[in-house]
């Protein structure tokens, strides 16, 4: 018998204040039912709680879509189960990429055996209808226009109605990635025309990381039902998804009872905020983020009018030293903040306000820490400019 | 905006006793971690509890694999990662179908785009290793042979040492299907010569489900490093999942942080009470309930001599209706156990005694429930002599 060599103690960590790209901090009531005794799979009372999450979703999502439901799997399973219950080998496919997750559903298509059209847009910009309306015309039939709604690693918020339009006229679908909009900012599936979209629980949701909820309308759904071959993942295959959290009740696999538990919790605080409240929340604390930064003396990195409620990118000043910021925050502060992915690494910093944490005290806190850090790297911030601005976003709001 | 029709409630449901075929009652411990506040996915906090979760799980696996890990998805998705990395269209597979769980996997190698050789087995009954001969003779070349090590589908434990043995004289791997047996069963990857394994949390480590730990050896891992195309999921490929488990923390997508928490405490337990002591625990309960069966009247289904000491299955007799017998249980006693899965669908029961749940009051719970269940369907069982029998099995096991 091979046997241990240590022991292994409590689970014991330190206090964090989740503020980078995603898990966020979660709600005191999510954690607790978290820890509530488990219900079987196909348990009677589990079966009304599936579908009372499945009623939420819709609502968070906007949308009356039947194929509403949440994935087994982080918000990238979400991104694999779209694409790859979509796509079939040779079809053709358009996407925007204008950041790191444009990217991976460019590699998803491509492994799903799709012709793959980019969409080659600028980091921290949007991607412009009329790119798609080109893109469109320069590929005839594609079967779907993928786009990232809300792009976590710049942070811009990709406006979908008109782009959805476009997309209908030439017969496509529009697919849309709202892993780090949902429940953060405005999202109507049904009036916007989005065809399907997945996204993740542990950003504006403020449930932890485990479960990815997708939604797909009945034109989605006839693609689907329509595929001449086989979803190439049996785990990710929504045509047998479908019958276990529809009527049927078909077993597929042992759905992750405690997510489903935290999933809808966490849907229900959103529910009782209500949507807009919650959006105009996000809106208010990321604009006077926005401000406080330009007030410290730096600069947002993404599209000014496009902005990212949930998650502010921040320019790194010349000189100052990416990862020392970032471990000095965690270190003396508690503070966890993203750095950037792919071509913008060393180059900006992530700031997620997600959820439970887009709230005040974080905007303030987030500033103050973060110019005592730059500090640290010999870069005067100028605090009070910073903090003062940020109070004037909040000021002005309360007289509308 | 769309708005919700009802309010809903607090999460409340029922006290169970999960003695189905899993998820299985999870540890007070566990529970209480699941409810610890989150740490980021990259926190070097995080990343020290991945590697003890690693430590831990090679422990009850036995080996001494280095890529171990658990996949962020429930059992099924272990066993489509397991296949979809080893495999490539056209490559030769042979997997032994003695129950449902032997048929997911051919469905899965079918995706994969393998050719698929069956070995038909007997519901109830194992896999010789004669007719694994026979199937490597007849099919040149096999990449691999697939079994099932405990098929939660007919309460059987297939022996795997033998088997190993002939498959590699054949110069293929052997991949086996544990969800049932990690840690309720002997399991021991390395000296039996498994090539490659997957598990679920829900079942003997008594963890909510929502992970399924992996284990690749040096054998299988050189299968998967030398694919000529790439794995069809992205959200399973271990390609890039092993960059993010291993040394590198490369980002491929956010773990489920309390998962992991959950998993790592569930397997400390594991580890304090010893693997040995438990597999022997699982063993006791086992057979006292076999007894206890026999001694009510009723029948197990599986074939004695290769018992899954973690699920049994009882053959319900003629004129007892299934569904009612579990509603009965479930309303009156708050006790699920599982119906037959397929072609035996009404003919057997499922009990699991997994985990936290292998103790001797559900064994005893759970004969005299079944008893008065079956008084109500106008079967007589015979009470006295079940428990009598139970208790026989206790008493001799005290003599040792």
């Amino acid at each position: 018998m091979l046997q241990l060599e240590r022991e292994y103690t409590d689970l014991v960590h330190s206090e964090r204040v989740l503020l980078g790209p995603g898990p966020s901090g979660v709600d005191p009531r999510v954690l607790r039912v978290m820890a509530a005794p488990l219900l079987g799979h196909l348990d009677p009372e589990f079966l009304q709680l599936m579908d009372e999450t499945g009623e939420l979703l819709r609502y968070v999502f906007q949308t009356e879509n039947d194929l509403t439901l949440p994935m087994s799997g982080t918000g990238s399973a979400g991104m694999d189960t779209v694409l790859s219950n979509l796509l079939e080998p040779g079809d053709k496919v358009i996407v925007g990429v204008c950041g790191y997750f444009g990217r991976r559903m460019v590699d998803i298509a491509h492994r799903c055996g799709a012709q793959v059209k980019v969409i080659e847009g600028e980091w921290g910009r949007i991607i412009e209808p009329e790119q798609v309306e080109d893109a469109l015309g320069d590929m005839s039939a594609a079967k779907l226009v993928g786009l990232v709604h809300a792009e976590t690693s710049t942070g811009i918020l990709q406006p979908l109605k008109e782009i959805a339009a476009i997309a209908h006229r030439h017969g496509a679908l529009l697919v849309a990635d709202c892993v780090t909009s949902l429940g953060g900012a405005p999202l109507k599936l049904d009036e916007w025309g989005v065809d399907a979209a997945y996204s993740g629980t542990q950003k504006c949701l403020s449930c932890p990381p485990g479960l990815s909820p997708i939604s797909f309308n009945e034109e989605a759904r006839k693609v689907l039902n329509s595929r001449r071959t086989e979803v190439p993942s049996w785990y990710l295959d929504l045509t047998m998804i479908e019958r276990y959290w529809g009527k049927e009740r078909f077993y597929h696999h042992t759905a992750p009872i405690s997510m489903v538990y935290a999933l809808r919790e966490a849907l229900r605080i959103v529910a009782e905020e209500g949507l807009e409240a919650r959006w105009k929340r996000h809106d208010l604390n990321a604009r006077a983020f926005c401000a406080g930064i330009r007030g410290l003396g730096l600069k947002p990195f993404a599209q000014p009018e496009y902005l990212l409620p949930s998650l502010i990118t921040v320019g790194i000043p010349n000189g100052v030293e990416d990862g020392a910021v970032r471990q000095f925050l965690l270190q003396e502060y508690g503070i966890e903040i993203g750095g950037g992915l792919g071509p913008v690494q060393g180059q900006i910093w992530r700031v997620g306000l997600m959820g439970a944490n887009s709230h005040r005290k974080n905007v303030t806190l987030a500033l103050a820490a973060l110019a005592s850090a730059l500090k640290e790297q010999g870069f005067r911030a100028t605090v009070e400019e910073g903090l003062a601005a940020a109070d004037a976003v909040y000021a002005s709001q309360e007289d509308v």
